[in-house]
């Protein structure tokens, strides 16, 4: 299944996350080196388990997204490190929570934390880590930024809550998993990028727009990611194929395959979100090929980058806004 | 079991909470007001979940503690209201976090959160309300406030993985055991306290009496908890008898007996830290009895009392600092 999505009017140049990562390169060394001097903690199985993911990678989307605001916006001090591994140690946080919410035994390609120390220790870890992260956001002295990342967190929390409501439910509609994806990732993408233009103390409208920028590249991205649950390529994502299906989570691919499958695919996947597992993960596949479910969830995550980079034309040219333009098409390009 | 603890000096006056009860009264009203406000969401499980444990109410003991310290500290205004009602959500969220790391069925007596909607939205609303809390706090717009009360939170986050660790540990000492209570417990009754001294801009000298005063107070209440745990009344504060035991918590008065008893009662103590279980409760409860540690528990929480009395000399006489003595002595004389 193709899951390459092309932006209209920009073939033959490649979106690629390379020029953000080259640009922040010495800022996010440096957020990393704070990262782990900051969890460090007499109680050797903190630092433990919060290496093991922190150390796990994954791209620092996130973080480098306040580090590339916060520059773009003029910013020369050194606050925005601390911010960008505040979002850091939020995401990090809430992914823990995820995985004994998901029982998931694989995160990015290795053993989730819950899986090597069980799901107490990763409840536990996860509430310190969050706290902190506020602890390391007074330092900076910002109760803006401590507004807005509080904010953040209450909602990522709903929506996480509402994604457990969801799940096994073939009622979902359209709008309510928008809703869901909208508050469990793209509010910190939002949070991530407005405190770059707080530090930076840059008027209302320019951190507006980093914070529609933010969200609407929260929502193509993982709208993208749950069209990468279905593709072969979920392996290079460090997931299992099919983890959504497996527990039951009525993501836009699967409920639009449902809507617009034949009988038999409708009931097939009905009865899948309902009691989750991967049983009929062959028929549900083509399903959502026949039903082209992911050119229409791939068009949802083009208009959003559409919006995305419409938001930051109030902004100056700088090669960060070259940067953040091909961040945004490269989230709906990746394979990863 | 005996587990009234007498103050020498202080027969016949009997402590109570009703003194301290009475003076915050009205602000306790719009305390609870304020927490049933903030917890709402457009999730409708959220509130129905944390309004399960705020309703199941406990004493507002934290709450209380910001409310008259900053009365005590001469405040007149109403940001000790939110700054209580912060204090109660991380309480309620750790809380919440609490009873999915123990496995635990009951809270006050009533079927726990995670009994009734699982461990999966019990962790998740614990976000939400912690994440409520820093929201609240934000409002507040006191730095200072954010700082003692996000460190707490680590501690606190420290103190549940230590306490995590010592499970089913026999080689837990007395030290390792205060280190726990003193940051899973003690760490908030310091914060809830301190901070009604900071929200009355009270010199750096009030705040630490204040600190220490709840320290040392948080330190005597939860010596007095982990003994009602093998007393009958455990039943008044809506425990099971020998939950500690059950989990293989190696709490002090427990730990003393395995190291007082004679060497079947050690043997049995020890095998019952290691598995956990009830199989030996009355057995354990006799050599509680006869090795005298609850004596032994209850005296080093009356000289944490001592301690807490001695540090609120500084300030001049007050109902509230009258109440705060009642409510030190009572801490330790408690049957529920």
């Amino acid at each position: 299944m193709g899951v390459v999505v092309s932006l209209d009017g920009e073939r033959g140049k490649k979106p690629r996350l390379d020029p953000l990562s080259a640009l922040v390169k010495d800022d996010l060394k440096a957020v990393n080196e704070l990262i782990i001097q900051r969890m460090a903690s007499p109680v050797a199985l903190i630092p433990q388990l919060a290496g093991h993911i922190v150390a796990a990678g994954g791209k620092r989307l996130r973080p480098m997204l306040t580090l590339a605001a916060a520059r773009m916006c003029g910013y020369e001090g050194r606050r925005h490190i601390a911010l960008a591994a505040c979002v850091e140690f939020i995401h990090t946080a809430t992914l823990l929570h995820d995985d004994v919410v998901d029982e998931s035994d694989l995160r990015r390609g290795l053993a989730s934390a819950n899986t090597v120390w069980g799901n107490k220790a990763s409840v536990l870890v996860g509430d310190f880590l969050f706290s902190r992260s506020f602890e390391l956001m007074v330092e900076t002295g910002s109760l803006e930024v401590l507004g807005i990342l509080s904010k953040a967190s209450a909602l990522i929390a709903e929506g996480e809550v509402m994604q457990l409501i969801t799940a096994n439910d073939t009622e979902t509609g359209e709008t309510a998993y928008l809703d869901v994806i909208r508050s469990k990732t793209a509010q910190l993408f939002a949070a991530a990028c407005s405190i770059g233009a707080v530090a930076a103390d840059r008027p209302n409208v320019e951190k507006e727009a980093l914070e529609t920028f933010g969200m609407n590249l929260g929502v193509a991205f993982q709208l993208i990611d749950d069209v990468l649950d279905y593709s072969d390529s979920s392996g290079e994502i460090g997931k299992n194929v099919g983890d959504d299906l497996a527990e039951g989570k009525p993501t836009l691919p699967l409920l639009y395959a449902m809507w617009n499958g034949d009988k038999e695919q409708s009931a097939l996947i009905r009865e899948a979100i309902e009691n989750g597992g991967l049983d009929n993960i062959d028929v549900i596949k083509e399903a959502i090929e026949s039903t082209d479910a992911i050119a229409y969830t791939a068009n949802i995550a083009r208009e959003a980058v559409g919006k995305a980079v419409d938001a930051l034309a109030i902004l100056p040219p700088s090669q960060y806004l070259d940067a953040l333009h091909s961040l945004a098409r490269f989230s709906i390009e990746r394979t990863h």
